[in-house]
């Protein structure tokens, strides 16, 4: 059997003939071209309204069409800062039953409440190339450099675009390495973009100087779209706070707990469970909020990976509960990327924080989102804590079992 | 000035009308009246083509319309088991420039050197209740009862659905909190759904027999839709692998770098930035492609914040490059939620994994992810290798600067 | 200026003259050549009572005498289990003044309140070689073959020595890494060197069999005396519980604090401060208790690396504190390595463990460990919570400002 | 047999006399009670020869005797920093058999490579209280009130000591949770106390100022012996890295290994390893290397908790090796606590650095430990790249099998 060991196994060989995409120009051509070859029908996905001409240049190459994901409204959620307070309606695209739902109740109980106050800290947009350098006492020699050097590399960094401010530098390094992390503010922006072409030019300039060369002009300590306690400890983005003090009379009334139950609940889920299960951050389901608000409005989802590490607080005050929520990593913006797509846009409507504002719209997005999901963690913790949850999606979900 | 530390400040207070969502029957109905009452149009959000019967039953309450996203296609990518090897077109659903082109790449260059390698493990879709118990001699005599009672829980849990298995329970506890974490196979449906109506079963029954009440039928031992070291170390839903060795030529020729830059970037950034960082897991990006992948074949993209902890390996050997990618916690399905809306439909049969397969599908779907997430992680650690990342956004993305 | 970036400093070099260590035979001889090179006294260390011979050959190489630490007593402490109540007194050896007193205030009120329970399971004590194949297509093949040939496996580790039994096998694997963690039983033994021999063993015969190499016979996934969440989660060595209610009376005669006071700073810092920070675990100071008795009972102080991962859980019941810690990686032994040492075994008669006991004594080792942890989490939360941490070092440690 | 689930076992009670160690004096009739209400003999222990007089009242309660640790000598080892070149001997206490032997080569692979480049950058020692506001709103205003009053607080905590300056105050809040993190600089002192001393002034201040308590002088946030992401990621006490190029001939004249053997060793233990174990750092046993010296050295040994979370980075150039460390959170002095004891100070006393110094002795001290703990990764990597660990333990540490 021994000799046997290591024999590649027989396959059995399914080859498909191979079209090349390239071959193609038009999204209708592509899309004819791929249900020719595989014999199914695109006809859904080809009843896009989206302006392909604007889409497949600017956010999607080798485009067939569209996904259409169902988008729907939870609110009036009252949102409270120093200077204001208003409802809003929440647009919320999903493909999941219960959750709009479940949000629309934690909106009612938070509006009942008195509404959500949220506050927000930009710390800026991150981007953090690698330099090799020969050894430790070379490193030293280069960090010195780089922080002598600030004020070339700020102006460097903010030639390349108006809305670009290069807000702080940080540097770690280890042997050979040192990462430098350039923090930027690109007001409504994202930035991710902008942040790398600003970068780009940094390192450049950099290296040019001292000679010292970037291995990748993004390190893992930027650290864009992975969980990392890095963005968790120092920001990124935007840190943003929302709280809430709910009474007795609206637990009970909207939301079928009591004090007692929903801090018993969060205690053992959110705190123990967290620790146990070595988390980054404790949450109920962040997650499920900052995905379909992402994607209603066009932010870039698979951002939710590095966002959804945010703490839930809850504490009791007799019979009442004081809930809050910490986002250390918020990364949105209202123009650029899937922002300037048409549903999307209408969705940013919605909220009334559509395009450029002086970094005033995605600051309020960001508030808008600190308090949505609370809105989100206080329906599922009542829904927990009242062991409702299997029943919710039962009802809602499916009328069934699958 | 001490005296008015706490007071607190005057208010622009801005109310707005508040509308009852619940006084509107339909989409186009409770559309038009968020319309009328914010003064905006909805005109694309409501040019679905998706029925809006089901999906609104189904996959969103209070639905007013769809959010459109542009999908692209890369491929053809050769992906090969043990047992089969055949060349796949992958369904990309983005908002973001550059990625669909950068992922092709990665297929061209993966596909030139003979295909991706693909293997699957299923683990198991999780729910963990948390019992609460009077103290650690009582959780000690509580968790002896459950370890003697799997057959009737497992008998318990498979009555509720014919596509469900419990495969293991897995406890833990501190204190008064007792965390079961039951792991179920079911099928080809992603099963969060099917997991937590046979676990309040499961729940239902223990405390029935055993006057032990659970806090919460979801702890954060599950744990669902949070990065943490639980599932990465255990896994989640399916751990998958992927790799493939890339030769000299076609480093050049396609990924316009060499073994040396590449293994280089690798390093810096996958390795020490990772470390420095405090990630769970080291990957490029792996974020962008589950993402794009997720949101067009109909998926829970907020499972993006679990997923997106893989492992990227990268060796070199000579002029070669060896790599790998491991998922340890990928949580998918062809069957319910998302995947039965029509586009997402089309999305699932463009890979030829749409609906109900034994198991089979999600299986497949679950290799292919893990081949894709190769292609992606080979794509972007080249270009960053020769340094043409900022390039890439400045052109595809759009052809000038915000 | 540029052209001098990278010019090596001047240096003021100061060379001694180098002595080699190799050239001495014995303590005396070293010490004094020490003494002489160095011109300082080393009379204290010179002092030691150790039978050099003994330690000299054992536990250390290059021996010049003996480092001394005060041992202080805390207790009596009554510690039960399901089959036994006693009270113990803890040897502590320590540097930092007022840890004695602190751990003694928090037996008596443990004692007062009943005695702390505690309870234990053995995990095994690991050690993990990485094997190094070709591709994951070989890593299955050979992970297939380890899981065919566990009945050989186990027989070779326990031919190793009459005290270990191998217990499990765990593999991961990502690139051209296998990593197989053996988990050992090895009685009163901490384990590792028995571990390590019969590991050695195991992965000569796997690699005599398969022609599979490993890379090394310890894989950072052993984990040895690094905190990770591996072992967090799985366990290492013993984990261990204790767990205790203490009434209004004693919080209040005994811990000066009442249980508001007590939970609102068990709230604060263990729980969202340990969740802010990005710790392993949440306690208040475990590594203080663990390195006194540690140290006090020969056990290789290094552990505390991973060790002092644990939880501690507070409760509020009216007026009573529920608190219960958890270690989830404890490594101890009563024989082998320090615990043969004169002063060290004393210590370990001071707790009536001392010596080989079919694995009993280690295991109530861990037990006692477990009340003694918990008896410093109780008293130093009750200081914080009472505000006399400062003044308690104040008084103790010192007498006036440093 | 449901009716007796919880019925509490019968239990064999072993009670023992109650002996109070408050009704004794002096170290001798403690351990005399002791000896004659256990009926052991503890003649070793009281074989002590430090001062007791000094030892138990300033570091030791309820002191009884002294532990012995035998201490050995590794070295000479060379460390460079940009201004001197030594050699040193290093004093090492430690029970575990083959460590000093093990850094002992490592010493010698460096020296003869050129010594052992070293760097430092003081942080600062922390203590972080946890301010508790009424809510978000509040913690906006107090977190601004602090800010505001830097200068006095600044003023009150440096009036608490002539050898204590606060260097930086960082804050983050969530909830009702505001903490405060004081980074100090405490000189050659560790300065734990100091810190502590210092924070109870500025939090007696600021509530008597804003009104707001502190619910414990320590949170979770400073973070004091607990490895935690936070102290990784921002550094606490000092910040060392030291490194240094091995060439081949020294790789295998000294290390008995060769560069590739090296580097595959450190890539999968050191790199893949502590990824896949969720492990704080990458390093392979720098546990041991602190536990040893900071055991000789009279450091807290419970700081090993926090400090042992170090990067090691191991890089290959043709036949020779770099290699550095990178330790973000090492936490020494070289006056106060167990530094004043007469063997620790005989120690401090082989390095040259025993006692106060303008700060000067305790960052030589880290860079010593940097040195030192390179030249344990060195060794060990070494004999695992070449197998013989086990080996290595069987022969020196103990003539034959357990």
């Amino acid at each position: 059997m021994r000799q046997n060991l290591f024999i590649f196994q027989k396959k059995t060989t399914i080859y498909s003939k191979r079209m090349y995409l390239r071959d193609y120009q038009t999204v209708k051509e592509r899309r004819l071209a791929l249900e020719k070859m595989l014999t199914i029908s695109l006809k859904e996905i080809g009843g896009s309204l989206v302006d392909e001409r604007i889409a497949s240049q600017k956010n999607c190459e080798n485009m067939i069409g569209t996904i259409q994901v169902p988008l729907g409204i939870a609110g009036p959620l009252s949102i409270k800062t120093d200077l204001s307070q208003e409802d809003l309606y929440l647009p919320l695209a999903t493909t999941e039953g219960a959750l709009v739902a479940s949000i629309n109740r934690g909106t009612k109980a938070l509006t009942l409440s008195g509404g959500a106050y949220v506050t927000e800290k930009t710390i800026g947009i991150t981007r953090a190339p690698v330099f090799v350098v020969e050894n430790l006492q070379k490193a030293n020699v280069f960090i010195q450099w780089v922080e002598n050097h600030t004020k070339e590399i700020k102006k460097i960094a903010e030639a390349t675009g108006s809305h670009i401010t290069l807000l702080d530098t940080k540097i770690w390094h280890n042997g050979k390495n040192v990462f430098v992390r350039f923090l930027f503010d690109t007001q409504d922006a994202m930035g991710m973009n902008m942040a790398t072409i600003a970068t780009t030019e940094i390192a450049a300039f950099i290296t040019s100087q001292t000679h010292i060369p970037s291995s990748s002009i993004s390190s893992n300590l930027c650290a864009d779209k992975k969980p990392n306690y890095l963005n968790f400890i120092e920001g990124r983005g935007r840190q943003v706070w929302a709280d809430a003090t709910i009474g007795a009379e609206v637990l009970q009334s909207v939301l079928k707990t009591t004090s007692e139950q929903f801090f018993d609940t969060a205690q053992r889920k959110l705190t123990s469970g967290s620790l146990l299960s070595g988390s980054i951050g404790a949450n109920a389901h962040m997650a499920n909020v900052l995905s379909a608000i992402f994607l209603a409005t066009g932010q870039d989802i698979a951002h939710v990976a590095e966002c959804a590490v945010g703490i839930t607080e809850v504490e009791k005050s007799g019979k009442d509960i004081y809930i809050s929520v910490f986002l250390p990593d918020l990364i949105v913006g209202t123009v650029g990327g899937g922002t300037m797509l048409p549903t999307q846009r209408e969705a940013l409507n919605i909220l009334g924080v559509q395009g450029g504002n002086h970094g005033q719209n995605a600051k309020r997005l960001a508030q808008i989102i600190a308090a949505s999901v609370l809105a989100g963690e206080v329906s599922l913790l009542a829904a927990l804590s009242s062991t409702d949850l299997a029943k919710a999606h039962e009802k809602l979900a499916r009328g069934g079992k699958r």
